[in-house]
């Protein structure tokens, strides 16, 4: 998976951050259908809660945009945000018992606190491409993690979580996403990003949103 | 034309200010036919613009809604204005021989920058109620411009224009925002808002923008 | 400790969960001299980097202030953190061999970033009255328990943290920051501000931050 | 007056617009004493409502700040506009039978609602450098028209204000705020700053305040 040029070379810079996020043993768990369904069910809470504030930071980031195009993949990411991918959530948690009501006045867990309004600050403090930065680990990220499990093929109870997140509309919107990044960075820091002074910062701030998504599966894992 | 029940006691707030801006001459040209081509067009531009500021502006409001009904019809209008009520400006201008990226690439009028950015600090400074009085004026506004002006049912070349406002879609749309108001504010300030100590400000907030409306007006009117 | 009339309304709202950061394990260990050094500087760094973002909030709440009363409270409070509560930190961790740049350029922990952006998103999301109540725990509850530290008198290697926060200048602080909220609150919610619709927000908002202290307490003990 | 390297730089772009802002009717009138005293009156009015939300502006850019010394420049800043720079205001308006409440309760003009909203805007949708490019033409070009017109040494009503701006404090302000725009920019755009995609905006965004700094004279003067 590389939905665009930015978004490997953010990666590599993570190092082996990634794929401890990638590969954390909740993922593992989901691929191979080990996943206790009550660490599944804590996390999906916490998800709902994180998606809520997921779509605040992807409408901060259609204020913050240059372009007409800028402002429509971000706003088009809030709409789909709101009313399909939080879906699997509602749906899951009705089958559950869990009304919607319910998942919206859920206490959240620090490392969701920790996660999203770390992302939401540095739309904050910063430019769209900082925002940019913190906001990629999570869906494209996402997207890498379904894709692999799906080619897995594996039986698994989550297999429709793997589905979502490997089907055709969410790889879709990470290659929008992809190539967001892309144009947004050159628009920005030019042909040759990497030398940018800014930089080093884009990577950092790649990185601990990829450390506090790490942090997340473990909250789904342990409590 | 009531749109819920805090708009009019807003609207009956700011006075004769309100009449100034929704019956003012540049209104009434359209509505008779007299307005100059040339006015309507430089209008047309900055509203284009306006248009972008506007949308920013209700994606700031999706970072500050409490509940997902918020959300959900903030995110719906940042929608709508991008995909639809600039579709109007984008088709008229392209027809007089301006593309869209001239339109986006257009210097803006200090009336343009006055309101845009006086409505999105509202949003800032303040809270979701702050914002939504600051939004207020142009929304509803027009919509009751619309309707009043396609009830006159003169001839005029702008009749475009008024269907646009007066149009089911649009008008629904004013509907939709006057409840999200009148639920807001129930939310928020009780069931007596008019005795908060919030409301002279909230209504000085609705005043300001009504007054930038005017101004804004003027600007198509005289440049 | 009382500083005003509104914050022990906040405190008694948060019922269990205020004990347990005021007598947190870490802080009798700061009363009795058993904290491991470790821990304690393990806390300042962190707590350096807690005050950076801390500034900003203050600096934030500027931004939303409605009277010059309530901006030049706001600004010397930006100044005092910035050039006299830093200092106890710089000379304290210079005294162990660490220089600010050092401090600064320090990796913040999970329970920093949970609890800065916390406040940081609470003034963007909200308004002055929801960001005051995410920013009254730390301050005040520090001057709560510097204060019973102090009157408590046990010989301790911490009597310079303990001296700092019960001294004079920082007990001032949190009265004109008590008197502060106390204001800020009459002007928006009016003489009766508990049963205002927004009261619940604002203790969940003064509760939450509280555990986010808790969790810090917690990460400088256990790292 | 040059101010650092980058001032320069922003004013050359502005072309003819940083004359018609410096060299003002208004300014002018100021400096031979010819300006009515009812035009400085009201300009004065509107610059104390100016500096509140200038301030807000310059509170924001603490939020924004990467380094400890452009926290210590920015606040400082905030401290020096509400406690020194409106004390002139504040005596002459007195000194004319207008309290400081009535001054801070004006109605503001669309000039001063247009600039100092134009400003929050560049940095909430931008960066610390796109906030400091919009904050620029005020500061610096205070302190180059008050050198200037100090230089002249003309006799005018006018001299207090004059003095003031030409002071040692002043000038020092603008040095630290001049060294503060170079450091800020050399730090996220390299040492070739002009060569990257960012400076046409950078410019423009100075450009556009300094047009909105001849509006506001154009307040002053017409009403």
């Amino acid at each position: 998976m590389s939905y665009g040029e930015i978004f490997p070379m953010w990666r590599a810079a993570a190092g082996e951050v990634w794929p401890r996020y990638t590969r954390h043993p909740f993922v593992e768990g989901m691929g191979d259908g080990t996943l206790p369904r009550e660490a599944f069910l804590r996390y999906l809470v916490q998800d709902y809660l994180f998606l809520v504030h997921f779509a605040r930071a992807w409408a901060l980031a259609v204020t913050k945009t240059e372009t007409l195009d800028e402002m429509r993949v971000c706003a088009a990411t809030v709409h789909a945000l709101l009313d399909e991918e939080m879906r699997l959530h509602v749906e899951t948690c009705a089958a559950e018992g869990i009304p919607e009501d319910a998942l919206f006045a859920s206490r959240e867990a620090p490392q969701t606190i920790a996660y999203t309004r770390y992302v939401l600050d540095a739309g904050h403090s910063g430019d769209f491409l900082d925002l940019l930065a913190a906001l990629a680990p999570c869906v494209l990220g996402y997207g890498e993690i379904g894709a692999r499990l799906a080619a897995d093929g594996r039986a698994t109870p989550y297999a429709d979580w793997i589905a979502a997140y490997a089907g055709a509309e969410y790889q879709g919107a990470c290659r929008a996403v992809g190539a967001l990044i892309d144009t947004a960075v050159a628009r920005r820091l030019g042909p040759s990003p990497a030398s940018s002074p800014r930089w080093p910062n884009l990577c950092a701030r790649f990185e601990t949103a990829t450390r506090l998504e790490v942090d997340f599966w473990g909250m789904g894992l342990c409590g």
